[in-house]
């Protein structure tokens, strides 16, 4: 079609800029797409036939989750399970999808799974929830400060108030202040249901901001100030939780330790010991764990979540203990699990049909079942992660493992 | 067909197991993976016809990327561009894909690359280059623990012939031990050339264990202690780097600043000063950024890049000041980018696509030359989103943009 | 005496152990700690003059802070001052006693010292005060662990009591709990009024873990889980702090900078923000500042400060700014000052004469008044010293103020 | 005497200077100290008897350690001992000064060294030894600096030549270069023999800085960049080590356990790890011990070590872990250990005596033997206290041990 191949040569020659060809073409989100993609396949001299070929629909993904789209990612998706979950929410079986591109993965997921299963299941929990943000702003004086933390202390029903009024569907739930020098930042904590939430609890911190900037005459810096803390590794976060805070456990009699595992209760928790807490503490780490973010990774992959939460969820703790009778007692605590069920990333064809094949896409049937049955089922499988690779270095077939299925 | 709906109801029902189902359809992996598809849907009663819309090369794929495959996640890729780098290795204009489900991620970075272009481009250079492994084993006194420490120290020689006799394409760099107690902790650095290289180094160290244990009669804990480390947040990478370690620079003058990032260099270099220093500092955080994590998602999942290493890639630190004669100068460091540009999900169709649109997919000219040259148009992207939310916050646009691109 | 010498001889031979010197002199201190020493000088052959020439109450010591005595070490006390503060409980001016063996240390406090009288004095103010014990126990499951960390958030009032029964002078203010697999760590917060008071809260969280031993069938691990966390460096005092928070701060006017620091605030603020900030993050350190531990260590000294607690009261912040009208602005917020004014160390001859110098040893008007007075007055000294190191670090003053005094 | 009572009046007055005294008083430094303390009796109408009581050499006190002296802290000293000690420098049994005011600590080592001395004493090493500095300078690109760190790597014969010029006691072993934006950190490492020898290394890369800032137009920032890092908590020095890194062992017999310990080895370890690991991990601590800080402390202030590097001591590591056969096997890894024999506090009086009583004041025979002596016994004493407090844990003494003792 002559109009189409004179708006590639628009883009291509810089007439039309990246992100202005919608308005050429109606609008059309497909044709829009379609359009750039042959402009830059012109620009760089490469084919992007794969990147082309999907079925995402681009009106919404254009809407709230890309701009200049030229196509798709395809990330390998592979499923296991099913994996048996005692939780308060997840309650039941559910097949794991693991969007990966690390060979040996999913294997090793599902073989940490056939050891849960037997076991009864994994008994799971959400020990915390809740998005938060961090804004900062200057002071002028300690004087200011001091007034302006006791007037907060004192009135967070009126921080709640102007919180919820920006949004249906938000909880305040705290919020906490911290000086140093002239900077005082908030952390304020909200219960965001089943959406990861980062927008909403952004809006309602603004406003509230905005509030105490006008009473106090306070000068705005930042309505992150990095005290949130958003997707950077750190001790706040490992220590206070962010998002969902997740256990889960499983005891494993010594009999399936060996046959499954292919090692003893002692040398599993001999190699979580020194490898997850005498090398992480060395490390100066904050993931005293074998491998949550490959976990994490292909689950968030998988359903939506935004993949720079993939640094928070890699903090936690694995371990390992041989009871009284002998037995294998393993758990995860993951402090730090930033993950919606609706909105975002989840609202896409395969990450809804991958949440839904858990049942828990969308909302819940009261606010935030459905984040929390995910959250839930997301930490069993993290277990199961730990307990595969921790009973392959106990059985020193780390590499055997990885020549064969990934060379 | 007959014996597909047969295979199906063998999947459902448990007869087959995930994993089997290749070879009841004479390892057909693109048969395997429907009917592994079609028997999670009856399994779920979920419709998964997006995930099984894909064109992706599953024999290579299974091969190495993936486990009982039913499709793919579509992750939705923006492209920006193109951005001017003068580094070492990436000299020229690139095309940038990003892929990603946060909206306003990909306007985001295209206005930080427009600053930038407009300043003639970012300098950038790989600082450092090393992929490590770190194993652990036990060592029964401090008197042997010393012996093997100062043999060791003494030998790198003999163990580089070790680790270089597992693979052509390894070459070792460094061997450091440490030593907790009885845990004798090596961390032993390879140069892995384009590839990110953790199978590899996996491998050669598994060979210079061996020889260690034998000759030492030390007792084999884990190939991986954690003082690798790998996939988790961590001071030691942090400081000591891993994978690729990154700078990038840029200079925008005044009038620049101000037409367009909508603040002073003076506003800019506070909020810098402020969120990433001040905040994060309090925050305990090895990140001193303010999204590093995003931009390093969305460029790991468009270019097959390990999605877990985002942990690691979140890591580093964002200066901002004023130059004596008034113009911003914004740098950033990233420590520990673990990058390649061959194997893994590099080899899958998309993911090779975007790499190629930059023209480094596969083994650079001389070995390492794309990876570096990956290396330092991701630092350089780092940079532009940085400059971009940075500016944002200055101008204090972020929850407008927010609401404008995202709901 | 002939009865003296036997004694001495019978140490030396190990007939009588270094404890039981005091039944063989009818626990005369004086005598006892004299014949240990003797006894010592024999075994060693050195003499011990200096050590043994002391005025110190032995009886006193003995009972509460030392075993085995000789003697003292002579630490040399230097004082500074008058020093203005201007606090909520400390105001008014006061002579500082330093007591260090860092040669320059006293007369660089005493230059940041002249500087903020100059300017009015500090301002100064203890944000929290807490003294914290962090238990843990084992809990056999998950479901159990649930039980009890539901029943504590409901119960505080009812652990308020069992802990206040402990002693009069003790506060609860709060408990949290923590769980990592079976480890269910427990950090409660007291006031304990002048007192550093960990002996206190150590009675105190003994009682409150026998109770929920004993009600929920637990398994004590240890009093002190290190969740506390007492005298190791860690994010979570930095972070949510411990015994005193304290912030100070000064404005000092752009002349008064060049005059007596020689140099300019933005050469000031400049040095601040590379070397506290870039160099402290860059370290993965949990000091932000830049030499906090010299002026804890030598008020520490001074004062009868338990020795070990200097390095959390190393932890903290440094900010400098230069105000909008030119004006140099300095804070320090140090988070973790563990002071008391009574008790422990503070009960001794010089260490009692120390405080009272600064009219703050002992019980306080009202409870803890005495306590948050020094607390101010150490943050106003900290405040010194970093206006003085930073001052001289950006006037290239270091080498030759160390050479000049310390050689 | 009429000109004394005038003096101490000019001084109350203002008149005379606190540091102003000596010229008064033609530098006797007994008689300026005298009326110092006069004047600041009569100032703060407090009588400072007890401080005045001392026979420290003020004359030695004053060129040093000390400025505007007035007295002396006495800290009561302890002994223990005798202590056996099987290091590479270490050898034999050695009496243990400990100066200290916290009640029960004394007490506490000795029932720790009683342990190790039944088991043949402790086994300890000095791993590493290295004092070090870390510079700051600004360079003006990434360019430059790329140049200045590649002449760094490429020229440390040159920069040893430069360093060691500055003292003949010092040894130049390392340099790093670290780049953040515009600021580029080194960090020199040096052997200073038996001095701590912080102005040693202050001085030389005073004069390393002068040169690479002449040779490369750099803008000097401050000698101490943080990145040495000195006196702060920070993972640089926990993983890296500074001064000496000592590690020390003993295995104990589980009958002894049982005896002496009243646990056995299986609760000891149980402990060790739950308390130092999981708690310490969990709270985000660079200390995975029990109270390295009390022994650090001790020995630091009997022995005239900087009270301030109390803080880098407090870092470091404690494992125990039942042997094959039953025993228990302890030990610990000191990472930063900033000890010196020679200058600094070592020099006066009683801390003179407190070395010497170990035969390690002063110079080696060979240069560094006594630091190292001293080192190595300090771990052995760090040793004991960790086995001592642990047992109490794990025997369940810890509160009523401390109420007896210490009330």
């Amino acid at each position: 079609m002559m109009d189409e191949e004179k708006i590639v040569k628009d883009i291509v020659s810089g007439q039309i800029k990246l992100y202005e060809v919608e308005k050429h073409v109606d609008n059309d989100n497909d044709k829009a797409t379609e359009l750039r993609r042959r402009a830059i396949e012109k620009l760089t001299g490469q084919d992007l036939k794969q990147i082309g070929h999907h079925n995402i629909d681009l009106k919404q993904a254009l809407k709230a989750n890309i701009e200049n789209c030229i196509g798709v990612a395809q990330i390998p998706m592979g499923i296991t399970g099913p994996l048996k979950v005692n939780g308060n929410f997840a309650k039941g079986e559910y097949y794991i999808p693991l969007a990966t591109t690390e060979g040996a993965l999913v294997a090793s997921v599902s073989r940490g799974i056939s050891v849960i299963n037997a076991c009864g299941g994994a008994f799971a929990h959400v020990l915390k929830s809740g998005t938060t943000r961090g804004p900062v702003c200057r002071v002028d004086s300690l004087d200011k400060a001091k007034e302006v933390m006791d007037w907060v202390a004192k009135n967070k029903k009126k921080i709640k108030e102007i919180a919820e009024k920006t949004d249906p569907f938000i909880k305040f739930s705290d919020i906490e202040s911290y000086l140093v020098g002239k900077n005082l930042f908030l952390r304020i904590t909200y219960d965001t249901g089943d959406a990861m939430g980062m927008n909403m609890v952004t809006v309602a911190s603004d406003s509230v901001m905005s509030f105490l900037e006008d009473k106090f005459k306070l000068k705005h810096i930042a309505l992150s100030g990095n005290m949130c803390i958003d997707k950077k590794p750190s001790a706040l976060n490992m220590i206070k939780g962010r998002g969902k805070s997740v256990i889960a456990e499983v005891t494993i009699p010594r009999e399936l330790v060996e046959k499954k595992l292919k090692c003893t209760p002692e040398a599993f928790a001999d190699v979580c010991y020194r490898k997850n807490w005498v090398g992480s503490g060395l490390a100066g780490a904050y993931g005293f764990n074998s491998h949550f973010g490959n976990i994490v990774g292909a689950m968030f992959l998988a359903t939506g979540q935004d993949e720079a939460h993939i640094t928070e969820g890699s903090h936690g703790f694995t371990t390992a203990e041989v009871n009284d009778d002998g037995d294998l007692y393993v758990a995860i605590t993951a402090p730090s699990l930033m993950v919606g069920t609706i909105g975002g990333g989840t609202m896409l064809g395969t990450q809804k049909e991958a949440l839904s094949m858990m049942g828990c896409w969308g909302p819940g049937k009261t606010p935030g079942a459905n984040a929390k049955t995910f959250a839930e089922i997301l930490g069993s499988v993290l277990l199961a992660g730990e307990l595969s690779l921790l009973g392959a270095l106990a059985a020193r077939h780390l590499t055997q493992a990885h020549v064969r299925l990934n060379r």
